[in-house]
């Protein structure tokens, strides 16, 4: 394996060029435009629901991965028909790619989850409202991602739009104390490599700060995320990085909430806190080489996103950062947009959290 | 400064390329042949010592910087009459380029120098050699490298040839108990940063290990070396990274030894050594942006180079590398080629340093 294609050209495939290159892989990316954040790498641009251009773009590459989970099912399939070598598999990612599916198999093979239900119709929504306390989550099984195609509902004509264009996932409102997420990362041959759980903290549904490692009061939390993520590796055979997004409830328990295959947000503060970053871990995993160490170079590592602008041109910020490392995604400012990310690192969490969110909140005012 | 060019493109313009994509800027290389090491960025390939090429290349960046010191004076003079930010400068380039000009400026400068002399005629080097122990180190001023336009003699005769090509730099064999390296920064409104004092070890005059902190006992070391190299890159005006290169006498004396005027072998080890490394330090210096902290990671990191291949064909050499990180230079195999490095970090600077030197060894092997 030397030659990497990424399909879709965001922030992820942008953060691969660098530890690809250290590698000494040679990395291409299908860019959805020419000024995509990975647009260094883009090798090809054009449309990754056009199986030409997938199968073009695929041609000369050893292995194939993704930016995002949006790729069509039929698309990944044909590239396997096309003998091509896809990471994760397209049996993998439909796990992912559908809501409902993955809450079927990953109850089947007896993971914990919220209470959750299918609606077809506007009665089988206030049963499972009746049923759960009159408030509900209700989400829609593909495609949805940064808090798009979720909603908190209280009475089932909340749902008819959604309805009519299928079947609708309804969750439990969990009684959760806060949200981790366990990285995993597992090869074509079976290594598996877990860095210890993280806790995220989201802002209108969208990813605003993970903590590396999540603080614990010496619980089992962290041994029990590392278990409950490496068995769902195993279990849907995950080639490549994987995201489980968990609650932790009141009562103390662990519930999956979702499942990302690729490197994913709440990652990427590894990659000044872990000796080996997800995305270096991701191509390290595709490629079916022995994984790097996820131990820890700091007690403590905070990331914070960035939204609106990032620009360069503002440098003078940096005033700010000189322990806090900036990672710009490279993107046209616009409001809310994620642009880019800030990681400090410490002995001190608060301090670390603190130094984190001065940096990101100075860059988040421009727009 | 948005758009950064760098001439030459050798593996310290690749190392370059992933501190820039996360800082956003856009990075650009002329190289010299298409399969240079930075060849991911290289948006011109051609001469470096044909001033229309590089005119050309320099049009459109922001700032023009170097990946080694072999471009002529004439050309770097000309970038800057055409109005081109060069960093660092030809004023302080012409330092570094030329062995004899250094030494007498240092020596100017009352920094601690190696006994030195010019030697025009074989009756200059017979008077050195008699006042310097009947052997000595004679030096060509310009274009040597890695050992390169050096060597030990013990009589005149041995420097015919050299000096028919013009002066020749002498040098008392000094007597030191090992080497050192200082790396600063310094950006063009004046601040500057030093890491902590690097030992080297060098094998055949070429760079083979860097054990960043120089291990010491407690003494004025770090602070003496940190305060010796800040203040020639302050006497010498340098924008970007300088490398001070040092012998520690047995005597307890610092001396310097060369300089370099860039990212220099000796500070690859801050990539995972240091909060900053010397990479995204030297970008954050020539486009005069705050410098990033120079803090260390870990108590020790070690790094040690690989010489002749290091295919990635060969990955199941990875198994040994788990927690040691790799950098591929992305360069055809050949014997005695500095084709990577490998670096370890830990508690125990034995432990690490012989973690780093068994990986390294293994790819070594290779050729």
């Amino acid at each position: 394996m030397r030659v990497i294609g990424v399909i879709g050209g965001g922030q992820l495939a942008r953060m691969m060029i660098g530890p690809a290159i250290e590698l000494g892989l040679e990395l291409r990316v299908l860019a959805e435009t020419s000024d995509s954040s990975a647009r260094d790498r883009a090798t090809s641009v054009g449309d990754f629901r056009d199986l030409e251009t997938v199968l073009a773009f695929a041609r000369d590459v050893d292995v194939i991965t993704f930016d995002h989970e949006h790729v069509p099912t039929e698309i990944i399939v044909a590239l396997e028909e096309a003998g091509v070598a896809v990471r994760p598999s397209s049996a993998a990612l439909a796990v992912a790619q559908d809501k409902i599916v993955m809450r079927r198999l990953l109850d089947e093979l007896g993971h914990p989850l919220p209470v959750w239900g299918v609606a077809e119709t506007m009665a089988d929504v206030t049963r499972f409202l009746d049923a759960n306390g009159g408030r509900i989550v209700v989400k829609a099984p593909r495609g949805g991602y940064d808090g798009k195609g979720v909603a908190v509902v209280t009475g089932a004509d909340q749902v008819t739009t959604w309805l009519n264009q299928g079947p609708v996932l309804m969750e439990e409102m969990v009684d959760f104390s806060r949200e981790l997420a366990q990285l995993v990362a597992r090869r074509p041959s079976g290594e598996t490599a877990v860095w210890p759980v993280v806790e995220t903290t989201q802002a209108n549904g969208v990813c605003a700060e993970v903590i590396l490692p999540a603080p614990t009061d010496g619980g089992r939390i962290l041994a029990d995320a590392a278990e409950l993520g490496r068995q769902i590796a195993i279990d849907l055979g995950v080639t490549g990085v994987l995201a489980v997004e968990l609650f932790e409830t009141t009562d103390g328990r662990l519930l999956v909430n979702e499942l990302a295959m690729r490197p994913h947000n709440s990652g990427h503060v590894t990659i000044e806190g872990s000796v080996t970053s997800q995305f270096e871990q991701h191509l390290r995993a595709i490629c079916d080489v022995p994984l790097g160490s996820t131990v820890s170079r700091h007690p403590w590592a905070v990331m914070v996103n960035v939204f609106g602008a990032m620009d360069t041109g503002r440098y003078s910020r940096l005033t700010q950062s000189s322990d806090v490392k900036l990672h710009n995604y490279g993107k046209e400012p616009r409001s809310g947009r994620k642009v880019g990310h800030v990681t400090a690192t410490g002995t001190d969490v608060v301090d670390t959290a603190s130094r984190a969110r001065a940096v990101a909140e100075n860059f988040r005012t421009d727009i």
